[in-house]
């Protein structure tokens, strides 16, 4: 049901009701909007100080230009709910039966006012570029538009983007979104200087945009809508790139937002009155803190630890070690690049470097991953989190992560399968000095096993049980679903033996050689896609021996917001499936 | 034999040597430099202006700095060659017998005034950050000194460093080599910006590098060799991060180098007199023109075509396109990441783009490809050439691209194993409007084929002979093996079919589970790793029908310079050994 059928916003169906907004009504729009993106989020959770930040310059946006002929590109997009709202998308927002109706990033199958599936950082200035020339080309017309937050800029394609946007000769306008502040807190290098230009309202020598060769203006008041408006029109129609650098502040119309802007950069369910969780986190026992605990000691032990992050703190809770360990700990910005080529210079002159990775951000280094870190096979040890079949949007699917970094060499990368042996092998990892070690850190609640001090330098799989017509193994996290495969089986009497290959990177090839052949049927267990991972890896050692392998995992597909039950059950993952499926295929190989 | 023996070089075996130089002997070892850089070019090849340029800065380094304890780090290593002459390598440059003995990169297992494996742009900032920050942690001491040329600006993670660098608090000094040129001419955007730096003496506002909050020296003549021993003794000891904008000339002491920075950035062996080829290319046939060629007529048709590379038009001789068709020619810098997520953007707006990426170089646009070509599936054309096994040095093996581009969803990555079904495939991936195309651009020399006009929306597997007792699947430029082992088995009486499979990503599943079904073998071919390639795909395919394969292909392994009939003898990659194994394995599943 429509919670506010008197809001001025049902009345609009698209810019072109924009366009006839006095000044008192696009306020009262404004604040609309920022009403209804504090509802939403406080009822399924979201991002709220980015959407709140950019309310004034998107309205501006649609009173000023004509999209879609005019275009806009958000960065990231977690900052298009007004967009949404605007472009014929408020029923999204105003109607909680209808939340779901609208993704929470721009989609072009969703709106004619929307350009490309976006969740990565730093692409707007190049998607725009791109748009602007491809309209040169075919001898279109219209305005292109690009926008990009300050947290993005430290991220290298964008600079790319900023110096081939300064190459270019047409209309192009970038709207420089400088909330003073990314998903953490930045500060020194660009962002000092950014502070001195706010400070000088535009007038500081050092600039990174003329730098690039752009034209610039600096807007000091960006979350005023009459002094948008009268900026976009000055420039609309522009025949060269030109930078509008506008000063909003990230969470207005939220007290608890502006004062803890970190915390509210993405919020999950909350009560509106006072910012607090509807469901308090419970202190249970997690990952994160397992690694964050050991890391802790080795520091306190006097290890050399540099703990880095790339802008995401918040994925592993890193903050805790921030502020118990200032000088082992570094955020390099958004800059998954340099994270990793930084982090093999630390290894190379003394200092043992930890690199926290969320697996879908850590696409963005796979050449340093080679060239940098595994071809000069320094120690670098990295945490890869949510390396996972997940409900996740598709711009943030992590399950490419196998086909990623198992198939480079001089890398280990370890799945372990529970707590202790996740904390076996970063002691071995943080102790060998022969290579980068990458630890896939298990989904889903902790699961505990035998505490442990083994050598992973030769990876032995670890047969957990001995049984002959079928071999389970489960990689990782998946090892706890071959327990429930082999005790199902053990039920159909079918008994099977189960192992933990222990590494997705390294297969034993003495055991599965061996378990080709004193089985009738081999079956891999992996939480990744399937196509370049580890089933395909074992596939292609015991392909000789002609034993059967029935492989288990994602496939190779772009999956949006599913829930993980359903993609278990559409790729055939839960116990109940794979043992029929192993007993269809044993009838075959007996019939 | 040394060439040189009167050279003062013969008597420096390292940087305590070179501190004892008069002026005058540092001048006259700058010729000698000079001179044995051209003359060992000249007879094996080599990367020739950037050396030129760098000598005095180099000799200032070792004459102020003592490596290895100060530390320097040189941007893809390029311009090492100075460097090794004076670390106690001139026997490397003096004794033509002695050539081989030297690398003609940075190499840690070479020397200790070495530090990695380089190859690739853009990583010598974060490499010396990385380095000051272990050295603060580990209570070292030591200056820490990065080396970039303007070239090498561009790319994303050099940017990522300084804005790191700018961030960080201790001793650092980057060394920006600025000789007003990379690969290609570079030109508006920050080169513009440069320019007018260099013509202002460093005083010009629009300046990158303060922009980054980096202290910020101008040297205009980094070719005297005073000069820059006294712009180093100046900073040494420095306690913050300092940028040293040094001007040089590329090529310096070589005129035809001087004239065309381009063509000499790197040149293959020539006759100093003149700087003519000694060995003058002949002009065959090869797929690079059969590929332009189709370009160009489509063009010329009227079809919205962006031709873009990454700074390396060299690879793929696209100067005759930027010459013939300037609008339809974008040279980006080396900006990789960018050029794919430009290119989608172009692709969004009506254009037709087709990227020209040097499979090495690809890597870094990984994320890119995922999160902007294939997520939001726009018709990106992209040719990857260099995508296989090959006796080029570590830092540029190209022999990955299987396992980075055959496992993303979405993408279409096609190998043709004959100048005729390469220009089918162009043709239809131009035509298309569903999916980004990639087209391995095979390797060695054109081979021809039928002619034809396929629709490749469906990948069918294409049978070129029927057998029955073994099918050989050879992938692209493989298939020419694939019909030599054929031909050897028949003479062995072994009858097999022979099967083009057409497409890396997508398997023709019928096609090949029928073969399973009706051989008592298969074998795949790959010029590629096997690690998360195609022969690991079709393993997974056949793999519950209990067939055998055999895969045939690189193990997963850095290899550096070594020669590709090495490579192949290695991996079993010869005719003859094909069938040895395939021979092997008949006896043994007969018996």
């Amino acid at each position: 049901m429509n919670l506010h059928p008197d809001y001025l916003l049902n009345k609009i169906q698209g810019p072109a009701d924009v366009k006839k907004l006095s000044l008192d009504q696009l306020h009262q729009v404004a604040d609309e909007i920022r009403h209804l993106v504090i509802e939403k989020d406080a009822a399924v959770g979201g991002h709220l100080g980015p959407n709140l930040g950019i309310v004034e310059a998107t309205l501006a946006f649609h009173y000023v230009f004509d999209s879609p002929h005019d275009k806009v590109v958000w960065d990231i997009s977690h900052q298009s709910y007004p967009h949404k709202m605007l472009t014929g998308r408020a029923y999204g927002f105003l109607d909680p039966d209808r939340y779901n109706d609208v993704t929470p990033y721009s989609n072009q199958d969703e709106s004619p006012h929307d350009f490309y599936r976006v969740g990565h950082t730093s692409t707007s200035v190049a998607l725009a570029v791109g748009m602007a020339k491809a309209r040169d080309l075919t001898g279109q017309s219209g305005d292109i538009v690009a926008v990009i937050g300050d947290g993005s800029l430290s991220g290298g394609m964008a600079l790319e983007g900023l110096n081939n946007a300064g190459k270019y000769h047409g209309n192009l306008i970038i709207i420089f979104n400088d909330n003073q502040m990314s998903i953490d807190d930045v500060n020194g290098g660009m962002f000092d200087q950014l502070t001195t230009l706010r400070e000088s309202n535009g007038e500081a020598p050092n600039n990174l945009f003329k730098a690039m060769g752009l034209d610039y203006r600096y807007i000091a008041d960006g979350n005023d809508v009459e002094t948008m408006i009268n900026a976009l029109k000055d420039v609309k129609g522009i025949d060269h790139p030109i930078v509008l650098h506008v000063n909003t502040l990230k969470g207005k119309g939220y007290e608890p937002a502006i004062k803890d802007e970190e915390t509210w950069h993405w919020h999950s369910p909350f009560k509106i009155e006072d910012g607090s969780d509807k469901a308090p986190a419970t202190a249970t026992e997690n990952y994160d803190q397992i690694i964050k605990d050991e890391l802790g000691n080795q520091i306190e032990a006097g290890k050399p630890l540099m703990v880095i992050t790339a802008a995401v703190p918040g994925v592993f809770g890193l903050d805790e070690m921030k502020e118990k360990y200032p000088n082992n700990y570094d955020d390099v910005d958004i800059a998954e690049q340099y994270s990793v080529t930084y982090a093999t210079g630390l290894a190379e002159n003394g200092a043992r470097p930890v690199l926290f990775q969320n697996s879908t951000f850590f696409q963005r280094a796979y050449d340093q991953v080679i060239h940098d870190m595994a071809l000069n096979h320094y120690p670098v040890v990295t945490i890869v989190k949510n390396g996972m079949i997940s409900d996740q949007s598709s711009t943030h699917q992590g399950d490419w992560d196998l086909a990623m970094l198992s198939n480079i060499p001089n890398i280990e990368y370890l799945a372990p399968t529970n707590a202790e042996e996740l904390v076996s092998m970063l002691q071995w990892a943080l102790k060998q000095t022969d290579k980068p070690v990458i630890i896939r850190e298990p989904a889903g609640p902790v699961v505990h096993g035998a505490a442990s001090t083994n050598d992973y330098s030769t990876i032995k799989a670890q047969v957990a049980q001995v049984g002959h017509q079928v071999a389970i193994v489960g990689l990782g996290d998946f090892f706890a679903l071959g327990q429930k495969v082999v005790a199902e089986l053990a039920k159909n009497k079918i008994t099977a033996t189960l192992i933990n290959p222990v590494s997705a990177s390294t297969l034993d090839k003495d055991t599965f050689l061996k378990v080709a052949d004193n089985h009738d049927l081999i079956v891999t267990l992996e939480d990744a896609s399937m196509s370049g991972g580890f089933g395909e890896h074992l596939d292609r050692l015991v392909a000789p021996t002609g034993t059967p392998v029935l492989n288990f995992g994602a496939e190779k597909e772009f999956t949006d917001v599913v829930p993980v039950t359903d993609l278990y059950e559409r790729y055939h993952l839960t116990p109940a499936q794979i043992v029929t499926d192993v007993k269809a295929k044993l009838a075959e190989l007996n019939s």
